[in-house]
């Protein structure tokens, strides 16, 4: 179950105006879409580069996992998705290793894509999200 | 100055043959090559994932950067770099605006590729390297 792309690289920030304007200030970057997304507890915004995005994340309050994530280690790198063509099979697939899983089976993310996340103790301290996007 | 794209995204770890292992395993990701960068005082590998990269770094001392990263916040995410045409150009236009940098002019990095690190105080927490891939 090869990932065919970064899909994005998230961000947590304590304020997304704010992180948004550096991004379009200083690398000429913009926001592609934003919206809110209840279920994560997030303000999520998308910068597009190339065929990835930044993506930016504010939490809605301080007892969700973002806010919890800032309140610990401050603004910084917080996740990286890998869009895979089968959301499905790669979880299948990571059962089968026994690999630690935050969600066994998919939720529907921003876009309405499908996302799981895989436990950062996993490999590497690292926060990895599969997503499968929605046909547009 | 507009990237052109997420060139990759780098992951400070304790054993980049276990973390090589790990994506390997889980995801079929497959490293594309592997340098020790003596001056900026790691071993890194490629992997590739479509058109970017994920980049893991191991160390070769305690005492350099990235040997400090893992002692202060362990494994994980360490930063985020874009590929822009035109790394000069790109670092005027930062100074321009006052940005903070760690580096003012290129450096030489992993592939032959000049690249240049943005201060993580100037955007959201986050170190950004800029990449001007050599020609191939």
């Amino acid at each position: 179950m090869l990932p065919y792309n970064i899909d994005h690289v998230a961000i947590a920030v304590d304020d997304i105006d704010v992180a948004i304007d550096g991004y379009r200030t200083l690398f000429n970057i913009e926001v592609v879409y934003r919206e809110v997304v209840v279920e994560q507890g997030v303000e999520e915004a998308m910068l597009a580069v190339g065929g990835s995005f930044v993506q930016l994340l504010q939490p809605l309050s301080a007892d969700t996992p973002v806010g919890k994530f800032l309140a610990s280690r401050g603004e910084g790198l917080h996740h990286i998705a890998f869009a895979v063509p089968d959301i499905l099979a790669a979880l299948e697939h990571l059962k089968e290793l026994d690999a630690r899983l935050i969600d066994e089976s998919p939720r529907i993310g921003g876009r309405g894509a499908k996302i799981a996340f895989v436990h950062p103790k996993e490999l590497a301290g690292t926060l990895i999200e599969l997503v499968e996007v929605a046909d547009e």
